[in-house]
Order: C-alpha cells, then sequence, then structure tokens
C-alpha cells in the first residue's frame, strides 16, 4: 500500500520532497500541504495528483494536518524552530514523521522530542541526515568497516558552498547549518560519539558578507581517539566541493571526485565540480526518502534518529561556544537511552 | 494512475525490471507475468503485491497477458527470437511495449515490427538501449551538442567484461549482443546513420573459450565522416568497464572513472571497477523504464523507437558479414520513414 | 673523462642538444660545431663554455668537423637528407654518432648505414628515439614484462599536437615525422617487429592546412599478433598529449596524465596539458643523452641502433604505401643482422 | 670551470649527492672527502673517477678539508650537532658551503652561523631544503604567484612515510626532522614568516615503536593569518605520500599524484604510491644541487639561507614546546636582517 504523506513546510525543501515522492520514488502519495504561506500551500496542493479519487488538501495548521485521516505519515520541512511541536504532534498522533535537519534547534528541544518518543514507546521520528545516503560514504563506510586498512586514527573533511544566500547567514550558521552534516556523519562512520570540539580561525577570505569569518576550521575529538578536522568555507567560490578522507593504521579512503565525463581542452583536462548540494546528493535524497517511506509501509523505522539528531544537537552546542570562546570545548553528552540502542 | 505492466518473460533481466518496477519506480505497477517456464511464471507472481484488490495473476501465453485487461502496457523480456511476435501482438493490441535490446534478431523481423507500428499509426514501442540514459553519455552528449569542442571527428571505445558465461558464447554474439550498444550510443551521439562496419582480429587471449575470438576491433563509419573504433574484449578478466573518448576538433570529452572512493593501501592507490554491467549501468536502467512509465501514463512516446532498433540490426548484420569476409562491408540502410523523424 | 662531442646542425633542436650537453648532464663538452648556415655556427660557438684552454670551433664542412681530433664523438641535428653521408662518415672515422630521427629518409638510406657499420665491426650509432627513455613508457614496460598483465593483445595510442608548423606539413609527414615514434616504441615494449600497416582517415578537422588529411588512424600489426591503433592528430588544438594504453590478457596499463598539480576552479578540477614536445619529452631527451655520453666514454653502445632507424623506416615505407593506396600493406622487413642481436 | 667539492660525511645522504655530482650534474666534481669513519671515506674516495690528474683524497678532519686548495666549495652532510663548527669554518674560510637539513640543532647555533656570515660580509650557505625544487611545489608556488585564484586562507598538508626506521626515532623527530619539511615550504610558498605553533594528538597508531605518539598534527598560523594543518604520519604503512593542498579566495590548488602509469587490474584501477623519499624527491634534490654548483661557478648565491635554516630552527622550537605543553605556542621570531632581505 501507498503511503500517504502530509508535508509540513513547503518551501525550497519541502516541494523536492513532495517531487521526490511524485514524481521518483515508489510507494508513496502527497495527500495533504500545510506551510505558513497560505497561499503558497494552496498553490502546491493543486499541483499535486490525485490518489485514487482523492484530491490533496491545504490545511491552515500543521495540527490539522496531522490529524487528517488521510494522513499516514508526516513529513516536516519546516523552518527548524518549528519542528519541535511539529514532531511532538506528529508522535503524539502515533503517526511517523520524517523531520528535516537540524531536528531541533537547541539540545533541549531535541531532548524533549526523545522524552515524547520514548513515551509512545516506539521510534517513530527519522531525521534528514541523507549524507548517510550517499554512495560515496557507504563506499567509504564499507571499505573501513571491510577492516582491511585497519583502525581509523583521524579524518580530514572538507565542506565548500560557492557562496552563502543574500539574507544574514552568520559565521554561527556555519556551525549550525553546515558543520552540522560532518557531525552526523562521523559519528556514523565510526560508530562512537563526538567528545570536544574546537573551531579555528584562518585568514578570513574577501569574498564572505561583512562580518563573517569564513573559512572556519572545525575539530572534532572522537571517544576513541579519532581526530576529525573538518574545513567549513562557505564562500569558496568555485563550486559545491565536499571532500573526505579517512587516514587509518594501513592506508586510507577518500571521497572520489563526481564528474561523469572529462573534457581536454585549452590546455587543461577533467572534470566538473557540483554547482550545488542538491546536484551533489540528489541520489542521496532520493534513497533516504524512498527508505523512509518502505519502513513506515512496513512498520518499522530506519536511519537517523532522534537521538542522532539531539547528539549533533549536543555537538553544535559545544562547537558554537568553541567559537565564541577560543577553547576546546567537550561535548557534554549524556548517556544513549536504552530505547535508541543500535 | 499507475501503469499495469505485463511482463513477458521473467528470467534475470525481466526480474530485475519487475523489481525496478514495484520497488524503485513510480507510477507502475506489475500485474501480469508470463514465461515459457509456467513454473517460474507462478513463482514470480505469487512474489508480487496486490495493487488495490488485484493479485497479479499468471497467463500461460504471451497473447493472453497482452489481451488482458488489467495490463495497460506490455514488458518484452523474453529470448530475441520471440521478440517479434510479441511485440507485434501488443502493437495490434494498440498498448505499448518496451522490448528488451535486441527488438529482433534480423532486420527483417525488425522491419516487420515497423510496419505493423506504422501501420497502427503511433509510435508504441521503446527499445532497451539503456546507455542513452547513462549519466555519462548524457553528459559526454551534452559536451559535444554544446558545441564548445568543434566537430566529432573519432570516437574511441571499449567495452570490456570480465568474462563470459559458460555456455556457448560465440565470436559473432560480440557483435550481436555487446556491440549494439555502442551501434546505437554512437547513433544517438552524433545524430546520424553508420555506412560501414570493419572487424579486425588482434592476438586471442588465452582466457577466451575455445573456437572464441577475443578481443575484437569493431570500426564503424559514420554517415558524416566521423571514425569509430570499439575495442570488444568479453574476456578481460580485471572487470566490467565501458570507456568511450569522442575527439571533437578542438578538444575530447570521455567516459570518467566510475568510483565512489579512492583507497590508498600497498603502495597503489585508486578506485574500483564494476563488476557487472548491472553494476556499471544499474541508474540507467532505473531511468529509462522511469521515462518508459512516465510516456505510457501520459499516452506519449519516448526513447529508442523501433527504427533505432532496426537500424541497429541493420548495423549488425554488416558487421558480421565484416567478421565473417574480413572486409569493410557497406551498411545497406533504407531511407528513415517520416514516420520515425525525430 | 669528458666527452668531447661535435654538433652537426645547429638549428633548434641540435641548439637544445648543445644546452642540454653544456648545462644538464655530465661528461661532455661540446667542441666544435658544424651547420648550413655558417652565421649560425659561428654564433653559436661563440656562446660555448671553454673545455680547459680550448674554445669550441666552427667547421665549414660535416667531414672537417668529424675529422677534428678534439672530437671524440658526433651529434647529428641536421635535417634527414643530410644524416646518411654524415652518420657514414663518423663511423668512417670511427667515431661514435648519435643521430637524431629518422635515421635517414629511406631505408635504403638506413641500410647502406647499417652495412658501414656492420663493415666497421662495431656498434656506433644510436638513433634519437627519446621515447624509449621517457618515465611513462619506461613504467609500462616494466608492467608488461613483469608478466602480471598476462600477454599483450592490444595497443591504443594518441599522439596530438596543438597543431602543425606554418610551413608545408603533409599528411605524408603525419607518418614519416610523428607516427614513427609509435613505430619504435611498439617495436621496443613488445620486442618483436612490424608485419603490416593500414591507414584510415575519418573525418578532416577543418582546423587542418588546407590539402591535409588530419587527423590519421595507424594500424600496426605486431609479429605475434599484437594489433596497435594509432591516432595521429596533428592540429588538436587543446595541447600536447601522448597517450597509450596496453591491453592484456588479464588487465591494462596506460600512460598516466602528467600534470604536477590539480587546480580546483570555475566548477572544474583537474590538471595541465603540456605545450608541445619539449614540455612533454625534455627528460627522455635528458635520459637518452646522458646514456649516449656514459656509453662513449666507456667504449661500448647503447640504446635504439641503426636497425631500430632502418626498421622504422622500412614501416614507414610501407604506413605511406597504405596511406597511398588506402590497403592494408605487409611490411617487408627482411632478417635482423646478428650483429644487431640483443 | 667545475666546481670541485668537498663533502663532509659520507653516509646514505653525502653517498647519494655524489653520485649526484659525478654522475648526474653537469659542473662539479667530488676531489675530497671527509667522515667521522675514516674506512667509510677511505672507500668512497677510491670509488670517486680522477679529475684531471687529481684523484680524490681523504682528510682527517673537516678542517683539513675546508683548508683544502683543491676544494672550492664544501658540502655538509654529517650529522646535524657537527653542522654549526663546519659550516662556520667553510664561512671562515671564504668558500660556499652546500648543508643538509636542519642547518643545525638549535636556533643558538643557526643563529651563530648567520653571525658568521654576515660577518663574512657574503652569502656562502644553502640550506637543503629540497622541496622548493620540487616540480609540484613549484607548479602550486607559480599557481599561488599568478594571482587567478585569490589569496590564500588555508593549506592542508600530509607527510607520510611507510615507517621510521628500527632505532630511537622520538615523537619530537616527527617535527624536527620530518615537520621540518613543510615549515619551510609554508614560508616559501606564501612568502611570510610562521607565527604560532600547535600541536594535536589523534589516535595512535598500533603501528609506532612502543613510546611514539603517532600521528601528529602540526597547526601553523602564517603572519598573514593563513592556517596550516599539517598530518605527519611516520607509520602511515602503505607508502611514502607527500601531500598538499592550498585552498584559496576563489579555487584549490593540490599536489597531483605522481604514478608514471594507470594500471586495471582485479577490479581496481589506479596508479602507485611512490615508496620512500628518494624515490619521491629524486629530481628536486637533482635540482637543487644544480643550482647550488651554477651559484658557486658563477660566484653567487641562491636557495634557502641560513636565515631559512634559523627560521625552521625557531618554528621547530615552538612546535616542540606545543608538543610538550599542549599549548598553542608563539613563535619567537626575530626581524630578519637586512642582510637576508630577498
Amino acid at each position: 500500500m501507498s503511503v500517504r504523506v502530509g508535508v509540513i513546510g513547503v518551501g525550497m525543501i519541502g516541494q523536492d520532497h513532495i517531487r521526490r515522492i511524485t514524481q521518483v520514488l515508489t510507494g508513496g502519495s502527497v495527500t495533504a500541504v500545510n506551510d505558513v504561506d497560505a497561499a503558497r500551500a494552496g498553490q502546491v496542493a493543486a499541483g499535486l495528483p490525485s490518489v485514487g479519487q482523492h484530491r490533496a488538501v491545504t490545511h491552515a495548521t500543521a495540527q490539522d494536518l496531522i490529524a487528517d485521516g488521510n494522513v499516514d505519515a508526516v513529513l516536516v520541512a519546516s523552518w527548524g524552530p518549528a519542528h519541535e511541536e511539529q514532531v511532538v504532534a506528529a508522535i503524539a498522533a502515533g503517526k511517523p514523521v520524517f523531520c528535516e535537519k537540524p531536528l531541533a534547534p537547541s539540545s533541549a528541544a531535541c531532548q524533549r522530542i526523545m522524552d515524547a518518543e520514548m513515551a509512545a514507546g516506539r521510534r517513530l521520528v527519522q531525521v534528514g541526515f541523507m549524507r548517510r545516503y550517499d554512495a560515496g560514504y557507504r563506499a567509504m563506510k564499507a571499505a573501513l568497516d571491510d577492516g582491511g586498512l585497519g583502525a581509523p586514527l583521524l579524518m580530514h573533511c572538507a565542506h565548500r558552498n560557492p557562496s552563502v544566500p543574500d539574507y544574514g547567514f552568520t559565521t554561527e550558521m556555519i556551525i549550525s547549518d553546515s558543520a552540522v552534516h560532518e557531525m552526523d556523519v562521523v559519528r556514523w562512520l565510526f560508530g562512537e560519539e563526538i567528545v570536544a570540539a574546537s573551531v579555528l580561525t584562518p585568514r578570513r577570505t574577501r569574498q564572505a558578507p561583512e562580518g563573517m569569518q569564513d573559512p572556519l576550521i572545525l575539530l572534532l575529538e572522537m571517544a576513541g581517539g579519532v581526530l576529525v578536522d573538518d574545513e567549513l568555507f562557505l564562500n569558496a567560490g568555485y563550486g559545491y566541493d565536499v571532500r573526505g578522507e579517512v587516514v587509518c593504521e594501513t592506508g586510507t579512503v577518500a571521497l572520489a571526485d563526481v564528474s561523469e565525463v572529462i573534457v581536454r581542452s585549452g590546455n587543461r583536462h577533467g572534470g566538473r565540480v557540483p554547482v550545488d548540494w542538491r546536484d551533489r546528493f540528489i541520489r542521496a535524497y532520493d534513497a533516504e526518502l524512498q527508505e523512509w517511506l518502505n519502513a513506515v509501509a512496513a512498520g518499522t523505522s530506519t536511519g537517523p534518529t532522534s537521538w542522532d539528531g539531539f547528539a549533533a544537537a549536543v555537538v553544535t552546542d559545544a562547537a558554537l561556544e568553541a567559537l565564541r570562546t577560543g577553547q576546546r570545548t567537550a561535548v557534554s553528552m549524556p548517556e544513549r537511552p536504552e530505547f535508541y540502542a543500535k
């Protein structure tokens, strides 16, 4: 049976997920939408295909959408501050919910989501850390898990965007919006928690907006000693380039360049660099949402959990403090509840 | 509305397409299957999900399947000699049909399919030349069409399989089963027909089965003068490796290697080579079949046509004669019917 | 002791060798020069460093230079038609001679050089096939000789120049001046002779001068069955690019790209392509001439012999006939004299 | 005229330089050697070619060698603690001296060498920082100086050795012997001094000898704000791999892999990683010593100066303190004397 999805928040990312569910993936349909901009919600709903006799509807509030009997599962793509209330409401309604990252803007809010979920007695939340579904990171994890390279010791990451949006992108957002991807992916790759964070401030690019310190180097220390250095460069200009190399005891594994063809012209040979995150990670988004739909249909859960969203928030807190103070900052991670054991 | 597909032939490739329609793509379902092996057909049907109240059925004959009111469109994945009758029957029933390559084993049979389709008055047939949907070939075509490299002059291709199956794979099958992919892809890349073929026989690998001349070099001459050399090496041992470089007046464009990660170990750095065609082209298969489902749902047609299947068969005839005689052989391509104009 | 070299022909390549001997290599000095352009010879001589008390002199004729008591060995960098007389004279004088390729413009002339050398009773001639000294081709040969890839079956070559000089570069010169490098290198790589040549004429680039057919595909068949296809593209525009891949029974080995750095900018990543032959092969020229100086000092001989120069001329003859006739042409290679056995 | 070199210290590196001067480079000869192991000195001298009538001699002391009338210039390849006395003696004798890195084991000793050189009134010392002569770093510097990438902001380095020698290689030696190369190369690349150093200690490899913390991350801050992270991994196992990427405002430039060929076999494609420093940097050593010989012959000086040796020693001091204390440590670099202005 097809999973009938209600989508809260139909901005760029929400619409992209709707396109995915209706035009790319199998086993899902969109039956209801909600947005703070009711006109936009109406427009999006009007463009949706019918499911059997049922036409997609617009709800005035997220609560109404969650309560809709034609909604089996909820996809939250609203802005961050609204996530907590919406996710908790979905949990209360017993409906599976896919929530875009970050799960919530504070670790306290994430904790409340976990509390609600544990009270409900089953995992209902999947967080949108899509890099875990990228073919490159998957092959990297497979190479690590295979054991042939020995234990991991170090990881070098780079997260480069061509430029930041015009509106007020701040230095802090480099940590909370961009670095959060590496925070999650290293927890997943190495199967352990981050215990400390430091932030270094290299020479500032003149391409950054007034007042923004870009690039940054974020250092993350894993519980087992692996040290991660993460270059965050949001105005790198030349393209969207996500790179990573894990250095192990007897070898290394690195994300490969992703160009489909090599061109030789004008005394150069080489490939293209993606233009943006969508170009780079579109298949990862497809895979994560397909896996969610499959799990919902099967009555199970999969992928990054509320705990993963919470852990990223805790590390984000530490990294923001490290940015503020210039000091290495320990991560105050509580014990993982048994409920979220693998 | 979901396209209800009937699948004729549920061997390896047929089952793979069923998995694709039911577990990967959107907008399709499998409602009926047929196979010369009735037991296999029954087994496959039993594993299929219901569509609404409808359970997938097994038909004793391809004709019955085509006539089934719950079948909107037909996917032919039977063995080559059966294609003509099945495709023509689907056309007669006015149902869209996706036919695995080759369209039919002889150009005469392909001609009869075209005749049936033209008589029916609309395009109903899509042939499974999936390379046109590969991201690498698509980027190559985009680079050519962009014009920045000048006119194409040459293309170097290599088509390497790790090994041939145990049963009697012959030298002729290198042309008819393997090279047929390049025959189609160069017609599509350059937008023109092949006018002559030659076959060269290099030193034979000792890894080939008794009696099989492997590798071959197939030379194809395009109407506009572009010369294609195609290395066909079916017992290349080291992996499944499809390569191509188009040499233009001011630069070249080549398929990139496809490894997701680069590993450094044991004094080597590098990536992996795919293990087989599925590993290499799985996304191309997904894309071609999604496009077919979309076209069927929209009441239109898309992709490689019966004419493309016919043209490949005519070139195959010439190449087989070139193999037999050791001579350059002109391709006797008739005028393309207006019906198949782009 | 330093080898005192007399240089015949001080055009671009002659001067480059003089720079090499006097400023790069060890164990050699230039004591005498000769050129058809006496003024140029004088100018070059004036720029040479003294060797002990001895100042470099200019000779009116090649014969005088060869006879000079301060000349231990002769380097012939004059134009091709003059080679035979000069090399034979050096042999007659019992002096080692390094002769730029081609050894002589005809196989008959090469034969006379061999006759003279055999009559002299010892190898005195080294021919300037510098690719044998290139690190890339050396690594390729090592990989082949190692045996780990099985027997070689095929080789794909490309020889691309950005453009031809303004003066009358002809289609024939693509064979005699450019392809001669691959003719030699495949004989050396595979340790066997070429038995047939064919020439194919793809679509002509509009960048070629009036009347010149560019590119060409030269097919060479080795005695043991290895088939070589060599793309010769003299007006490739984008750079000087020499490529090669040998396909063996269980793997392949290819020349790597030679860029020192990878640049990421403007949505591209990649390296540079050499601008010309000097840029690409400068170290190979250094290595060949150092090895020659070493051999001369040691009273031995090394490197490509008169037989290699002769063999290349015989293959050139066949390839030129193949170009003229459009037919596969057998190479009429005589038995290799025992004198030139490895 | 050939430069007559006296070599102090004929261990591995000293003998390699002798081979270079006598068999590879132009314009130099070795006329005298000295070593703490007199037998080894005698053996090496016996193997040297005569220069004119002169046979290479052995001196009992470095002082005697420096005083030898047949020694025009001195090459110091003894162990570090002996450098100061020998270099100062050469300066006192007014003879040019090439000194292997490090110039001296302490910044105070380096200061005394600079004092002696300034007192002598002309630059006589070249320090063996050979990476400045590597084609990769040269191309990187050219790309930076070209300006097309904007200002440099960051540099990522990795310095990987397969393993450390059996004798007591300590954690401190990772800084003083290995990282010293990056300390010099970043000063040269960016044309400014290092102002602070920090050392991070990732998870330790089990391949390191007892008591050795390997790998390390060394962070260097340049005067203009460029931040350098340098992975130092002396027991990396898989090969000798030196990597670097400079991140600039509009693009990056990285050292390319150095394999001569790409091999495809066993489901892998890729190139080789050098086995050791000689394999990787042999040409850089050739180039630095040729440039030294040329400068000596011309009566000028070139390359890394005593100031560069001193600066590296001062940074080493800071980095060692950072290693000891775990704290970011400011580099106490005095003003550069006018004498050493570029």
